[in-house]
């Protein structure tokens, strides 16, 4: 039972303003704070103490606009929205509901932006505690939705003094399995166990996990560490917003090509397609790399209904990952496979 | 200092196989479990000791598809796919990447499955810890990736005794803002702290959380209520599959439709498209309901070129969230508004 940790609150911390001295006012509120020790601040009280806030009218429709303002010079890009709810990717990379713009906590004539660069903020304020003789990590954190699961945690936007991942890969467990995927975001699960002893609205705005063995952090990245990449981010858009991306790429394919044979898997898939897609009486003639489509008829309604097949068609094959050009002739149309020219 | 929490690791629980008592090993290995404790069980012992284990192949490529013919089977379907990686939600409803099928901690011939049933698995520890005498909370905890953020933390997938998600909304904070959207994922925050004194190799699989007030489970709907439901997850798809959502979409849209008025902005909407798509010199006549496109000129090509322009404008509309339909005859294309008949 000895090698447990501890979670504490810090009480009494009282109202942050512009300018306020955090390390002051937590070395007060905790003497107590020890070597080792893990502070978690939130983001909340940061912002307030390096004034990033921004005034807003208390009401009315103005309020409204000025939200808007507010939440569009905060973001990055929009990554989903239903109805009222925009989750967008912040400056920082964070992907949060409104930015992590937050009217609570804060009078009625202001939000509360995040900070500026809360790995900085971290930084500095775990450089202010040691200035007082105390070494400790320092993160801040803040609360996020997730995808995929009801109810919010607390997870790090900045940190200081501790590695935000624990790294298992290479690893080998009692079986002899080499673990490969296991990177821990500890800093996020510190983050969510200091919320336990946090409250919303009772004014705990800063805890501290006692015991912890923190690896100290030495690539420096602090918190952006758990930024995932545009690269290896396999939900960059929501659903909808990647569907009518869809949409939209159909729309405006490119006639031109590169013209490239496919492989057999390419004209099986291709084939299906035809099948599915093509008014009965088309004739089809196919080479290793283009397909060639004649209409069924010779009113101009069958070129009309010909020539909007052949596009249907070039869509289902850039679903399945199959890139294609069209040329449109007196005769019919050929349809190329290749890479974009 | 005295209103915070401990975690403590309960160490020496050993190996688990199928038919053990968890809560006799449990009891036995913390005799100081006690009354208002959380226990945090990871799901692997439940799932040795529920006996949730599938034989397969040491290595080879029979191992390889055995692993994918289990993943098959633990999928109700896939969320997102990148080269080995495949992220599904399972029966369940959780979301993770291989289903949450293990191969680690265990001998090379078995994979272990989640629990059929955290919820039911974490009632049942709880009645059997409650014939001993003990009233604690139980969690059956597991480690899952999240989107957008790197790193893994420890979450809830069953719960039994304690409310899963801590409701804030309604309460007023100390500047009179109603607090309208927290829902905290307690039973996910105290996994996570739990996750910070087990250890990936070491063999800690359960821990304790002391001191922590939580809420009596008044809907017995435990970890269940965690799972977001379809209506309300916005990334159901990972943004490649949506996107080739899209592309199918865009393949497949039916020709019929129930003409009706759009409005203004649908009128505008769709005007702004057929200026970014059509042929020059391609014939424009609107209303209110459809959109009647002559060819750019009189050879069979300019009638192959304006039916796949067609389809194009249709793709872009839908893109939109406009819904048309298309009619050939030999002048023309009419594409009408309205709603899928």
């Amino acid at each position: 039972m000895n090698d447990g940790l501890e979670i504490l609150p810090v009480r009494g911390i009282g109202d942050v303003t512009a300018g306020d001295d955090l390390a002051e006012l937590i070395t007060k509120a905790a003497p107590w704070l020890a070597n080792g020790d893990v502070l978690v601040v939130t983001s909340k009280i940061v912002s307030k103490a390096e004034g990033r806030l921004v005034e807003v009218p208390a009401d009315g429709p103005e309020r409204d606009d000025a939200r808007v303002r507010v939440l569009d010079s905060e973001t990055a890009r929009v990554v989903a929205r239903r109805g009222e709810t925009r989750i967008v990717q912040t400056h920082h990379g964070f992907v949060m509901a409104a930015a992590g713009i937050d009217a609570s906590n804060v009078d009625k004539t202001h939000l509360v932006l995040l900070p500026a660069d809360p790995d900085a903020s971290a930084h500095r304020l775990r450089a202010d505690l040691a200035a007082r003789g105390l070494d400790v990590a320092v993160i801040v954190s803040d609360t996020m939705g997730r995808a995929w699961r009801n109810g919010l945690t607390d997870v790090a936007l900045g940190a200081a003094g501790i590695e935000a991942l624990l790294d298992h890969r290479g690893q080998i467990d009692p079986y002899g399995n080499e673990l490969s995927l296991t990177q821990m975001a500890v800093v996020d699960e510190l983050s969510a166990a200091a919320e336990l002893v946090k409250g919303k609205c009772d004014r705990v705005p800063v805890a501290v996990v006692r015991g912890y063995p923190y690896r100290p952090d030495t690539t420096g990245a602090g918190a952006s560490a758990l930024i995932r990449d545009t690269e290896s981010d396999m939900f960059r858009l929501g659903t909808a917003e990647a569907r009518a991306e869809g949409l939209e790429q159909a729309a405006y394919l490119s006639d031109d090509v590169a013209v490239r044979e496919t492989g057999r898997d390419g004209i099986g898939t291709a084939y299906n397609r035809i099948a599915e897609i093509v008014t009965a009486g088309t004739g089809i003639t196919a080479t290793a790399s283009t397909f060639r489509l004649t209409a069924a008829g010779p009113a101009p309604a069958d070129l009309l209904r010909l020539g909007a097949d052949a596009h249907r068609l070039r869509a289902a094959l850039a679903a399945d990952g199959l890139t294609s050009g069209i040329e449109f002739d007196d005769d019919g149309v050929t349809i190329n496979f290749g890479e974009r020219a």
